[in-house]
C-alpha cells in the first residue's frame, strides 16, 4: 500500500516536466503560482496598513520574487488560451500574438518583484509601499492587456 | 476605469490577511501552494531522471522551501476541514484534534525541504536525490493521515 501511494505521488510530480506537461496541468499550475502570490501580496498589505512586520513582510515579498522568478513562461504553452485547471483559464488568445508585449509586461513585473524582495530584506517600510504598488501596477498590466474580464 | 480595475486587485489582496480571511481563500491558498510546490517537484524530478539542470534543481528547490516555509498554518482556520477553495478540500477533521502529530509532520517536511534546498545550491545531485525522496516522503505522510482519498 505504501508504495502504490509513494507511486501516485511520484506520478503527480510527473506532470512538472514540461516535455510531457499536460495543457490542464500547465494552466493549474499558472493558476496555483498566482494563488500563492496573491495569498503573499495580501500579507504585506496588511503589513503596510497595520502594523508592520518586517519579519513576515520579507518572507511574503521572497516567495513572490521566486514566484515571479520561477519559469512560468514554460507553463504557457501554445493552446493553453482554451482549458481548465483549477478552472477555466480566462487568458486571452492575443497573449501568443503579442508575445513582444507580454515579454515587456513580463519583464517591468519580475523587475518590481525584484526590488520588493529587496525593499522588505532591508526593513525600509517606504521603499516597500513603493515597490509593493509597482509589482501591483504588474499584475494589473497583464490583467487589463491578457485576461478576460 | 484605471483605478477601478486597481482597487479590485488590491481588494484581492487584502484576502490575504488572515484576520479577515475567508474560510474559501484559505483554502484557496492552500491548494494553490501544494500546487506551486508541486509544480517543483516536477521539475527537480524530471532532472533527477534525465539530463541534470543544476539551475533549474536549485530554483525548483529553493521555491518548495520557500513554500514550506511560508506559514501555511495560518490557512489552517478552524472549521476548514469543510469548504471549496479552487475545489472541494479533502482535509480530514482529525487534523485538528491531532495537532501534536500535525506539527511532527510539517516539522519534519521543512527540514527536508531546507535540506534540498540546500543539497539543490550546492550542486550535488546524489544529495538532492536522497533530499527529494525525503520531501516526497513528508508529501505522503501528510496525505496518509490527513487527506481524504
Amino acid at each position: 500500500m505504501k508504495k502504490i501511494v509513494a507511486a501516485l505521488v511520484l506520478a503527480g510530480f510527473a506532470a512538472g516536466a514540461s516535455a510531457q506537461m499536460k495543457p490542464e496541468d500547465a494552466i493549474k499550475f499558472r493558476q496555483s503560482t498566482y494563488g500563492f502570490m496573491a495569498w503573499n501580496m495580501g500579507k504585506i498589505k496588511a503589513s503596510l496598513e497595520g502594523a508592520y512586520n518586517k519579519e513576515e513582510v520579507a518572507k511574503a515579498a521572497h516567495a513572490i520574487a521566486v514566484s515571479a522568478n520561477s519559469g512560468m513562461g514554460a507553463l504557457y504553452l501554445p493552446g493553453t488560451d482554451k482549458g481548465t485547471g483549477w478552472k477555466e483559464t480566462r487568458l486571452k488568445s492575443e497573449f501568443f500574438s503579442q508575445q513582444e508585449e507580454v515579454g515587456k509586461i513580463a519583464r517591468a513585473f519580475n523587475a518590481a518583484a525584484n526590488e520588493l524582495d529587496k525593499a522588505a530584506a532591508s526593513g525600509d517600510a517606504a521603499a516597500v509601499k513603493v515597490a509593493f504598488g509597482k509589482t501591483g501596477e504588474g499584475c494589473k498590466a497583464c490583467h487589463d492587456k491578457f485576461r478576460k474580464d
